[in-house]
């Protein structure tokens, strides 16, 4: 059961009388009340039926995302999971001079307006920030030397989403607002797998969904090689690896999109893309988050990977799992 | 201006019309909305009178810590600046079996019931969260060989409270329990010098408080010398350093503590402990917290600094400025 109360205090829900100090008159008063029990927000069961429901955080960073909106939110509301137990969490980047015209800052604002009023999502948080401009445009953004700086920026989004956002929830999703087909079942699907990170196979756009064909879109879902694990020993401590580059500098890492889909085999992954990133609360609540500094010559969300498994938790894909990128 | 608002959309504190979808009618619902702009929240005026105050977080994670909180609240009622921009959040490490008998948990819950009666903190958060058992006693905890586990484990206690416990507000402090002298000025003192991270002197209790002479308690506030980034360049990757053991593993550090503390001048630190620790909440959004893997051979609060400065924030200590430890 979750131990979470709002509120006067003492808290209604908590059921141990022992935490509670006798009864006294409750005056009106501005402070925000919450008592939150980690031991058991943690405990998300594997079987179905014993939980009152894990909530979940699905956060997104937006930059430029105004054209996605629409498609995005119309994905978000057909998601098989009570809306109830759903918090959503929006970082807004404004690069624009004038911030009040960011237009996907307006879009967003229209979209959260109409679930605010018609819908019962659990919490929803809006937030900007300022990003450094970028000194590329958006068809430049993948050319390898610009990597290392647009990761960086990325990460830092999230991390101020994250620390912004994140309260009790069990879970949280990272949904980036370019994902235009996934199905409605599966967060649920890889809420069940109850491991500490999972992706699923992340395509491009166009490809058939639901079928075993398709063309890798997400890269950064990867696996170590011995040829790979072998070119790191020679790099320095602060050199930063990205896939996809293999005319700049091939990592000889095994991509699980190019593995066969047709099993339903989870693998265990050693680099993860944000693309459809569920995450168990309570790996970032042991502090780890999307570094922008390497670890294991990573950075971002292949970092977050890389920093989870020397913490000894779990990062696993499911190649079977298709989502379609734009 | 706060640019915040909870309730209904759409916010009634937006003071751009932009940003607003045309007025329609607020029904009555369950979500819980929030609208933040980081950009406004970060700035701090280093001159007084310019902002309508910037909210502050204090985090105090808390294990064994029953004795310290009747003397821990009485200094914090003391603090002089406005508590309705005030939020406290405590984590408490439940180690025993049954949590419900955790006599920090529930001397805690007694003061803070109080100060939900009686006071307007802007927001309390009470959190439970269970530790690992340590394999050491009370009066063992400053053993060498014991240090690396125990600083992880109180890092992932502080990760856990950050993570869960900070919204919007503009700083953190973080306070130790044990931590029984300071001035009621000291946090206004702190925030006014408006840089990144500071830290007071923390000396022994039982000596002559404002005053320049006293023991030295906390040893993790440092700066790095020639002779100990000499000793550092023969260390391996992971292994982690630990200052007060001189005859285990000099490091050659000078100690701020050491210093003088007649002058009005703040140091430039590499590394800070964690007693009185004043840090910008853009600091924690960047994604800095309490690293468990080294970082320049630092974990925990030492390793914040490390890092902060790897990604440009400021670090500095105030020797002159004194707090006493019991």
């Amino acid at each position: 059961m979750h131990q979470l109360s709002q509120g006067p205090y003492p808290p209604t829900d908590v059921h141990d009388a022992a935490l509670l100090t006798p009864p006294h008159t409750i005056q009106q008063h501005a402070t925000d009340y919450r008592s939150l029990n980690l031991n058991i927000i943690h405990e998300y069961p594997s079987t179905e039926g014993q939980s009152p429901g894990a909530n979940i955080l699905i956060a997104t960073p937006l930059m430029d995302g105004a054209a996605y909106l629409e498609k995005y939110f119309q994905k978000l509301t057909e998601i098989n999971y009570p809306k109830e137990l759903i918090s959503l969490a929006f970082l807004v980047s404004t690069v624009a001079k004038d911030e009040s015209i960011d237009s996907t800052l307006v879009t967003l604002n229209e979209h959260v307006s109409k679930l605010v009023s018609h819908s019962h999502y659990r919490r929803i948080t809006v937030i900007q920030q300022k990003a450094a401009p970028s000194a590329y445009s958006h068809h430049q953004r993948h050319q390898y030397k610009l990597q290392e700086s647009r990761r960086k920026e990325l990460a830092r989004c999230r991390n101020a989403l994250l620390a912004t956002a994140l309260l009790d929830e069990s879970w949280v999703l990272w949904l980036d607002v370019d994902i235009v087909e996934y199905s409605p079942d599966l967060l649920q699907m890889l809420m069940h797998l109850n491991v500490d990170i999972v992706v699923p196979n992340c395509l491009r756009s166009g490809s058939s969904l639901w079928r075993t064909e398709g063309v890798p879109y997400d890269r950064n879902n990867w696996i170590e090689t011995t040829e790979s694990l072998a070119t790191q020993r020679d790099l320095e401590d602060d050199e930063v690896l990205f896939e996809g580059y293999e005319r700049d500098h091939p990592t000889y890492r095994q991509s699980m999109a190019d593995l066969d889909r047709k099993h339903q085999v989870l693998v265990v992954l050693d680099g993860v893309g944000g693309t459809f990133t569920l995450i168990k609360a309570q790996v970032h609540r042991a502090g780890i988050n999307f570094p922008t500094l390497p670890i294991d010559h990573q950075i971002e969300t292949e970092g977050l990977a890389k920093w989870a498994k020397r913490e000894g938790f779990g990062v696993y894909g499911a190649p079977f799992l298709i989502i379609q990128h734009s």
